[in-house]
Formats: structure tokens, sequence, C-alpha cells
């Protein structure tokens, strides 16, 4: 079964507004098995509505629209819909009670722009909305359902909660199964190198079985790869066990590359392995400034295994905060393997951590005025027992790319040696 | 002149990934006068790619794609485009050579898969990728362009740069001008009691002259609103002068909550201001974790004026880098105002600068078994002068907007104080 989600503002055409909406639309109807085929962003215009409400029927099972449903001049999506559908617009008793208590609760006059939201078209069922003023709309055209919603996206959020029993009781839904997989240390293509048996496999399944379908999409970020494995089943009966083959064959073809499951980011992967070990970590940051620390403490509970970084961003503090020679600074350069050694050695002595983390490169756009190569790095990685790793890496991309891709390079190294 | 942005992949249908590239494209078409009318999202489907760019070249000016450009057999855009416009694939010698050395510099072989990505519509002009392997490309259908590119954010980014001079070229286009002005330390509906005369006036004077239109855009982010003006004309003649009344009009509104103008971050703002009176900044974070620091090192140049940061996490760090004194820490609390001060005081002393700032709060979602109430901060300003200045304050919301919340707070503080 097939969807369209039609979200409909102007804001979103402009940019203004990052479209969070079809998001999570996209996500929560997918978890039920049912297939979001399009999106479509349009503006507050009739025959924009119209036509794509009209193109969606066409080309999907059923239409699910957020937007345009405000008290104000500019919302016309419940006019527009009203005259799809030959309805005619009635006060609901229903509605009017609550979007009167609305106003009262809140010592606010219940005006004639408000009381607008009580009419309602004669021709569709309403969704009470529980945290705001618009209800939504289900009409049915033909069997298949179009269903209007606001566009606040945590009005929109609770109504889902009501839309999606509706679905699953109107429509005949596939099975849908998604895992994903966190791969660091390779490259995207060598990656799709690698899996070539796997992918082959999957498609010969795929002509074998009519019953299910095997698709895998990789998406890479910065140095870090998602794999995402999704299985359709028309069957229930043994999907997650067929799924369950195929995602452990994908984990084998992965092999040591494989750094995590279940969309955990990085820094939540290793936080949790630290914990699990009892181990803790100082970072000493120079070209990423801050960033690995950052990464690492946005996830809840991180004080456990983080006691904290220093962000040794000029000379002097690489000295004075964790003891850099001056002779190493001045003869060998900040960027420098012997640098970046003795910033990580240095700081799991001084911090008494089990390891530290060290980065020290040359970010750019502009030359530090030395010969360094511009995306220049050296990564550093102290432990407990005294043993110390430096890799040379080279970035030359973006200033906010080369501080990703840097953090994430620190963090596989780290990975590994936990 | 209309666009339609169409951007491909299952992720986004899923719900897997927000759509971020449409939001970003369409704020670059519109401040260059491009009226973006869909934005459409399909999958990595054929016939979905196919019958999406037909209904775009039927509906507007223009057609811009992002994604499915990778080397893995999920992406197929170019193969559709090449079928679609009756091209040949052919390996061309720029692409292959940038692609080449692409891999060359990172010590990776060119295999086969790489080398694929050299095969380019010989009925497409390309546009050079300097920050990924894949190229973009431009079609040409009876004098309308269709635009692929890749769908890695900051591939596109950088790509975009090249694509919007090829558009003002190519199309006749509206004069559209836009400033910006950043504002802090006022909420979204005081600030808009605030510039309410100041918007009924340009009402007023887009009823009265047909020839231009101003907008006002509000753009809230984490204790930091963008305000946007915009005008569009259809004469070219006195367009600046007419503008720039306005906006002088709307900075004396805005009056002492304004901060910066020119589209620049709220950390470049302060780097400037740090730079011009030749002034020296450290960061003493628990709470924000490097979040202030990652944000000052984001702008090439930092180094000038951030000498470093502490990530004072544990409390152990607390006492080691800054020490803060352990009775501080365990009668008064790690979250206080005497901690946040002691954190201040000394790194301006210890690393002899003129300016530290700290933080110390609880971040959540869990409590840190005190009766701290969640969502509480204590944000210090230390200067050279020996004065120092801890604000308190409440931000109640999800772990990562606290944190932005937070390093935007203490970066206000700091930017009244230089």
């Amino acid at each position: 079964m097939n969807t369209e989600i039609i979200n409909i503002g102007d804001e979103l055409l402009i940019g203004q507004v990052i479209n969070t909406n079809c998001a999570y639309m996209a996500k929560i109807l997918n978890q039920n098995g049912i297939t979001v085929k399009y999106i479509t962003v349009i503006n507050d215009d009739s025959t924009a509505i119209k036509n794509a409400v009209t193109l969606a029927l066409q080309r999907t099972d059923c239409v699910l629209i957020t937007g345009g449903l405000g008290p104000t001049k500019d919302d016309i999506t419940k006019h527009c819909l009203n005259e799809m559908f030959n309805g005619k617009l009635i006060e609901n008793k229903e509605v009017s009670t609550h979007v009167k208590s609305f106003f009262e609760r809140r010592n606010l006059p219940y005006t004639d722009t408000n009381r607008s939201q009580s009419f309602i078209p004669d021709c569709c069922q309403i969704i009470f909305n529980p945290v705001g003023t618009a209800p939504g709309m289900i009409f049915n055209s033909n069997g298949k359902l179009v269903i209007s919603m606001p566009g606040v996206p945590f009005e929109m959020e609770r109504m889902m909660d009501s839309v999606i029993p509706i679905l699953l009781k109107h429509y005949e839904t596939e099975t849908i199964i998604h895992k994903s997989v966190l791969v660091s240390g390779i490259g995207e293509s060598f990656l799709s190198d690698k899996l070539e048996e796997f992918e082959l496999n999957i498609k010969n399944i795929n002509n074998k079985d009519k019953s299910s379908r095997f698709s895998l999409a990789y998406l890479p970020n910065a140095g870090v790869i998602k794999l995402r494995l999704s299985m359709k089943c028309s069957k229930r009966e043994s999907a997650l066990e067929k799924f369950q083959i195929q995602y452990s064959a994908l984990k084998t073809a992965v092999g040591d590359f494989l750094i995590g499951e279940d969309d955990k980011s990085f820094a939540q992967i290793i936080g949790e392995k630290l914990q699990s070990k009892n181990q803790t970590l100082i970072t000493v940051e120079s070209c990423t400034g801050g960033n690995i620390a950052h990464s690492i403490t946005l996830n809840p509970g991180a004080s456990v295994y983080f006691k904290g970084g220093i962000v040794a961003y000029c000379n002097e503090i690489k000295n004075k905060t964790v003891r850099v020679e001056e002779d190493t600074l001045s003869i060998k350069g900040a960027v420098s393997e012997e640098t970046a050694r003795q910033m990580a050695e240095n700081a799991v002595k001084l911090y008494n951590t089990d390891f530290a983390i060290s980065t020290t490169g040359l970010a750019g756009p502009d030359s530090d005025g030395t010969d360094t190569e511009i995306g220049t790095v050296y990564i550093g990685l102290a432990k407990r027992n005294g043993e110390t790793i430096v890799e040379k890496s080279c970035f030359k991309t973006s200033r906010s790319n080369f501080i990703d891709r840097v953090t994430n390079a620190a963090l596989f190294l780290l990975w590994k040696n936990i």
C-alpha cells in the first residue's frame, strides 16, 4: 500500500523552515508497513493544492496532507478540499465546543476568526485535535483516503497516533523491516566492492522469492557510512527469521569495519563500549576545536566515562595544560607526530584516564605559514599502559567537513583500541 | 522564473534522514530571485525518476535534482537521465583525472567501481565537483535546464555556488534583495511586538508602490533570531537605495538587541569583535561539553583570539585544570554560582586572557541526584580587570537544544561585555 505526503506551506519553499514533518510521518508510516512513495511540497495556492491532490490520487492509494488549516486568510486547505469533494461548510457542534473551551481556558475571546475553525465540510469525517483548534479531516475518494492534518509539528504528531489505526483498518498493508549498521574505516566505493557478493545474493533472492524484496542503502557522512538493509514482505509469517538471515550475512560481509547497530551515533557506541569496560577518556583537541568532546557529551550519561577535554588551540595552551615541550612545538611544529604524541601521552598520565585522544592538524582554508599541506592531521591515542599510536591523514575538504572527518577518524582509532 | 527541486533517496521516504538539502537550495535560489514552486521527493526507482522529471518539465522552467549519483548499485540517477536525453555514457578524461587523483591523494586504489564515476552522458555539460567524485550534470530540454547534483549535503552546497551563476545567465529573473540581521536577548513574540510599527509600514509601502514588495521573516534558533528583510522588484533602477531605507529602519527598530549583520554566525561576530580589539578568550565548559569552543573554532583564523578551552566535565577536571576548590564542589555543588565563578575567574588568570566564559548546568534528561532542577545553568564571564558576572537561567528542553541555547546565551553574555 502506497501513500503520498503533501506538505503545504510557503515557508517550506523558501527554505525558511526545514520540513521535519515529512520525515516524522514517513518514519511512523514505514514502521507500520505503509510505503511513502512521494513527498510533495507546495504553496498555499488553490490550483496547486487541487492539482497535487488529484495527481496523488492517481499515483497512490492514500494521501496525507499537512498545513494550511489555520484560521488566517492565507490558509485555504479546508476550502480547497471542500470544493474538490463537493461539500458544504457547516458548523460542527463537537468542534465548536472544543474550540470555545480552548480559548476560554486561556482567557482569550472566542472571535469570529476562531469560530471559523468550527465550520467543517459535511462530506468528511473529523479527527479530534487534543492539542490545537483545527481538527483533522478524512475524505473518501472511491475507497482511497485523503487525510488533512494541521502543519504545526506537535499537533500533527499527536494526530498521527489516531491516523495510523485508521489506515491499518482501512488498507491491507505489507510488512516492512529495516535495520541499520554503522561502518567506518573504509570508503563507500571499497565497501561496495566488499559487499558485491552480498548484494548479488539478495538480488537473486528477490528474483526467486517474489513474496519478499530486500534492498540495501548506503548513507555516507564524513567518514562514517550507515548501511540500511530493508525487506518488504507480503507474508507476515516467518518474515523476521527471513530478514535476520540476511542481516547476519550483511554483518559478516562488513566484517571488521562494522562498528555498531540500531541507529546509534558513533560517539554513543563508543560511550557504551567504554562504560561496559569501566574505562575513562580524556580528549586533547587542537584542529577539531572541541567537536570530539561535543559529540561525546551530546549523549546522556557521558560523565560516567568522559572525564573532560582540553581544547589546546594555541601553542601556549598545548604547553600549559598538557605540557607539550616548547622545543617540540618550535622545532617539530604544532602539526607534527611528536606534538600529537605528547598531547595524548601526557593527558593520560596527568588526568589518570584509560585513554586520551589528541588531534592536531591544519584545517585551512589558509596555510599556517609553514610548508604543512592544508588538510594534514595527526591523530594520537594514548593508553594507560603506556602504549601510544599516532596516525597521519590528509582530508582536503571544507573546514567544517574537515572537523567532522577528523572527529570520526579519531573516534574510529579509539573504537579499534577499546 | 519557477523551478522544481527533486530530491532522490529512499532514506528520505522512510524518514531516516531529514531533508535539509531542499531547504538549503530553496533558500539560496530565493535569495537569487528564483522561485521554488514544487519540491518532490522520490525513491531511487527508474520509473519514478523519469516521471518526476517529465512532470517537472511540464510545470516549471527548470529542474534541480539531488541524489543517486554515488558509485554504488542503488544509485541510478545518471543512467535514468542518460536514457531520457538519449545519450551515451562515455569516459570523460577531465572527470577520470580528477577521480583518479582523488583516490591517489588518499593512497587508495582506482577500482572499476570508482572508474564508473567517470562515465558521463555525452549529451550533458558537466559541473566540476571539487570536494567529491561525482560531477554535476546539466541537460538542456528545449531551453529548460535539468541539473543533477550529488545528494551529500556539503558536495551539493559547494556545487550550488557554480549552479547559481549558470541559472542567472540562462534565465531572466526578478531582482531580489535580501539582508539579514542577527538578534539575541529577546524572545520572538516580544521582538514581533517591538517591530509592529515597522511591519505595518512595509505593508503600507507594498500597497502604495506595486513595483516592489517587501517582506520580513523571523528565523529563530536556540535563543538567536535571524531577521531577514527581502524586497522583490521588477525595476532594477534605484532598487538598492529603496531597500537600504527600510533596512536602516529595521536596524533602528531592533535597537540594542541587534548583534550583527551579513549572515554571519554569532561566534563569527564575536571573533571579529575580539580581533578588532586585540583581545583573547578562553572557554571553560561543563554542560556545553565543548560546543562553545567548537562554534568558535568553526571560523577560519580563530587562533588569533581564541587561546583554547577546557571541557571540565567531571569534578576532578574542574579542580585539576582551573582549580575549582574541592569544598566548593562538595558544598555548593558543581552546578552553582560559585563553581561558575571560579571556573571563569581562575581561567582568566591561569591562561592570561582578556575574557573567560564558563558554563555549568544540568542538561538532563536525568537528574544528577541533587535537587537541582533539570535545565538549570550558570554562565560565568570573567574579565582581565578582575570583574566577574554570573547569570543563572533555566532551559527546559531537549539535551541537544539545551546545549545550543546555553552556547548562545554564553556568547550573548560575552558579546555584551567585549
